[in-house]
C-alpha cells in the first residue's frame, strides 16, 4: 500500500478553491459551486481508476473495478453556508486517497448530509430509505425552492438512484472532523469513534394563565414561565444522578407566550433533548424526565405535558472495524488517540442500517465547525488518513 | 347631594354604543369613534353645568363654574383595541355623576392613558411634563403614524394644552376597575386604593458560548440558557425571603440566542421587573437581585450582567382622601371592602406629582380587562360611584 498523503493534502487544497469563502467555502447542496465540486470529484475518481458516476440524488460514487472484499468509504462534499473546508470534504478525499493507494474501496460523497433539502437524502437513498414522494415533497430550507427543480437545474433529473449492492461490502468507514474540543482539550490527535449517540427529543408545553403583572398577586398567578424555570432547574439537579459520563442534555429553545416584559406568560414551550450511546442510559433519562413532569404537575398551578418529537437510535461501531482502527491508531500514534462516541449524527449512522460502520475523528481547532474559520492541523489530517488506510488494510487482511 | 346612579348607569350604557365591539368597545385614541366619544362627553359636561373644552392633546375638561374648594375627578375615555366598556369610562362617567350631584368637581378625561401614542400623554400634559418636542416625536404604536397628523385629523391641531391651575384643587379622585381578581376572590365589592406601586425593571444579559449540542460535553459547555434557568430559580427561592405581602416579581420575557433545538444557547436575555408600594421593600428586592447575579457570576461559566431599564416610584394615596374614602366605604358597604394597592399604573400616579390623589376599585368579573368581555356587576358600579361621591363630600367638608 502506497498512501500518498502529500497528494491527499493537495486534493483537499484544490477542492477548497471551489466556492472559496474567506478561509472556508460556501457550497450549499446543488448550488453551482457544489455541482462543480461533484464533477471535479468524479474526475478525480476516474483518475485513480474508479468507475465514477453521479446518481439521481447527487451521490458521487466511485466504484472499484477489481475484486473484493470491498469497503465503502466516504463522507459528504457540500457544506453549510459559509462554512469550513474540511467538514465532509476530509472524509471524501481520504477515501479517494485509500483508493489511490490501491485498497479495494468504493468512494462515495453522500448527497446533502448538511440538510439543505432534507435529512441525509444521499445516504438514505443508498440504503433504500428514500421514496420518490419524499423527493417530490422536499424543499430548500432557506429558499423554499423544490428539490425537483434543483435536481433538474443541476442536470440530475431522471438519472437513476444508486442502491448499495447487497453483499459487496465488509463495512463502511468515514473520517470526519470532531466538531468539538474533546480531543484538543485532552491533547490528543485522533479519535476512534465507538458509536454515534442516539437522540431523543421532546417538546414540553406548559399551560398557565396570561395576566397583567401589576394586577395579579403572586398567589393568584399561573405563570407558565416560572413553572418552566422550576422544571428545568429540577432537570439540572436530577439528570446528573441518572446519566452516564458522556450523556448530554440540552434546552435549546424556550418560547414564552406572549413574551412581553409586563405580562405574565400564559404559555411556555421548551424544546428539550438528550443524547447517549446507551439505550439503557437514555431509558433512565427518559424515565427521569417523565417523573419530573409528573412531579411538576403535582406541585405547580400550571400543567406541563411532554410531546414526543422523535428519536434516533444509537449506532455502535462494528467491533471488527473498531479493533482494526484502534490497532492502527496505537501503532501510528501510540498514546495520542482515544476511543470516543460521536455526539453528532453522520452518514455512517444511516449506512449502519445495512453495513458494519466505524469512524475516525481528527481534532477541530477550537472546536469550531459550521463556520468558515474551521480548521485542523495538517499533520493531524495526515495522521487521520494514515490511520484510516492502515485500519482498512488490517480489517481486510483480518477477514 | 342628589347622586343619580340610574342616570350614571344610563350614561355608561350610552357611551358603550360608540365604537361597540361585541359586548365591549373599540375606541383607540383619536380614532373617529374615540373623537365621537370625546365630543359626546363634552356635551354631557355642558348639560351638567360644566364649562367643557377639548384641549390640544385631546383632554376633555369640564370646569366647575362655582366656588371652591375643588376636587379633580376623572379617568380616560379611549380604550385598548377591542377592549372593555368600563376601563377608563367608568371613572369619567362617575366624575360626571359627582358634578351632576352638585359637588364642586372638575371632570377630566385624560387623553391616551392606554398608550396608543405614548405614555400618559394627557395627564402628563396637564401636570406640565410633556414637551412639544415629545409630541413631535410621538408615533402610533401600531401604525407608526405621527401624533401630529392624528391631532390634525382629529381637529385638535393648534389648540392650547391645558395646565392644572395652581391652588385650585384639594385633590384628585379616580374610580377604576380592578383589572385583577383580588376583590372577587375575597368576596368583596370595593377596594380603597392605598397607593400605586412602583416598578423597577431590568434586562439580565447572560453571555455563554454557542455550540453544537452533539459535540460538546456537559463540562465543556457554557450554556447561557442553563445559567438563566439557575439564576431565575434562585430568584424564585430568595425573593420570598425579602419581599412584602403584596410584592410581585415577573420574568415576562426570555430570549435565547439562537433559540434552536439542537444548539446550545450562546446568549440569554431576560426582562425582569418587580413592584411594591414600599421603596424600602423594593430596595431589599433590588439588593437581593444584585446579590444573586453576583453569586451566579461566582459559580457559573457564563457571565450575567444587569442592565437597568427604568423605574417608576410608588405613589401613596393622600391620607386625608384615603380616610374620607374609607369612612364612606365602611358606611355604605361595611365589611365588603378592603384597602389595597394598585398594581397597575393609572393617570392618578401622574397627577400625584402635583396633587394629593386617591382611587377606588370596583371588582372585575374574572379579573378580565383589555378584552371585550370585561365586565363588573351593575350594583358594584353603583356602589363605586356612591362611595366616590360620599368620600368626596366627606373630604371637602372635613377641609
Amino acid at each position: 500500500m502506497q498512501l500518498d498523503t502529500a497528494r491527499f493534502l493537495r486534493d483537499l487544497d484544490e477542492l477548497r478553491t471551489i466556492g472559496t469563502y474567506r478561509t472556508g467555502v460556501h457550497r450549499p447542496t446543488f448550488s453551482p459551486q457544489d455541482m462543480e465540486s461533484r464533477h471535479w470529484l468524479a474526475r478525480r475518481m476516474e483518475e485513480v481508476g474508479l468507475d465514477a458516476s453521479i446518481d439521481g440524488i447527487g451521490n458521487v460514487f466511485g466504484r472499484h473495478r477489481g475484486a473484493g472484499p470491498h469497503l465503502l468509504a466516504g463522507s459528504h462534499i457540500e457544506t453549510q453556508n459559509h462554512a469550513g473546508w474540511l467538514d465532509g470534504a476530509l472524509g471524501v478525499i481520504a477515501a479517494l486517497a485509500l483508493a489511490r493507494a490501491g485498497l479495494p474501496v468504493d468512494v462515495c460523497a453522500y448527497a446533502d448530509e448538511e440538510g439543505h433539502w432534507g435529512d441525509f437524502l444521499g445516504s438514505r437513498s443508498l440504503v433504500g430509505d428514500l421514496t420518490e414522494a419524499q423527493i417530490d415533497a422536499a424543499r430548500n430550507r432557506t429558499t423554499g425552492a423544490t428539490l425537483r427543480d434543483a435536481l433538474a437545474e443541476a442536470g440530475l433529473a431522471g438519472r437513476p438512484r444508486l442502491l448499495l449492492e447487497d453483499g459487496r461490502y465488509r463495512g463502511a468507514l468515514e473520517l470526519h472532523i470532531e466538531q468539538g474540543t474533546q480531543l484538543e482539550n485532552a491533547g490528543l490527535r485522533l479519535g476512534v469513534v465507538t458509536g454515534i449517540v442516539g437522540i431523543r427529543q421532546w417538546r414540553i408545553v406548559i399551560e398557565g394563565q396570561q395576566d397583567h403583572t401589576g394586577g395579579t398577586t403572586m398567589r393568584e398567578r399561573r405563570d407558565a414561565g416560572l413553572t418552566a424555570v422550576r422544571l428545568l432547574a429540577a432537570v439540572d439537579q436530577e439528570f446528573p444522578k441518572v446519566c452516564a459520563e458522556r450523556s448530554v442534555w440540552t434546552t435549546g429553545r424556550i418560547l414564552l407566550d406572549p413574551n412581553m416584559p409586563q405580562i405574565i406568560p400564559g404559555r411556555a414551550e421548551i424544546t428539550f433533548s438528550f443524547r447517549d450511546l446507551s439505550v439503557e442510559v437514555m431509558d433512565r433519562m427518559e424515565a427521569c424526565l417523565h417523573h419530573l413532569v409528573w412531579e411538576s404537575n403535582r406541585r405547580e398551578r400550571c400543567t406541563a405535558r411532554l410531546e414526543f418529537i422523535g428519536r434516533t437510535e444509537p449506532s455502535l461501531s462494528d467491533p471488527g472495524l473498531l479493533a482494526a482502527l484502534e490497532g492502527a491508531a496505537e501503532s501510528l500514534c501510540p498514546g495520542a488517540w482515544q476511543a470516543m462516541p460521536s455526539g453528532a449524527i453522520h452518514d455512517s449512522q444511516i449506512l449502519s442500517r445495512k453495513l458494519p460502520v466505524a469512524m475516525l475523528f481528527t481534532p477541530s481547532i477550537g472546536g469550531i465547525s459550521h463556520h468558515w474559520s474551521e480548521d485542523t492541523k495538517r499533520e493531524d489530517l495526515e495522521l487521520g488518513v494514515r490511520v484510516l488506510a492502515e485500519g482498512a488494510s488490517r480489517f481486510l487482511m483480518g477477514n
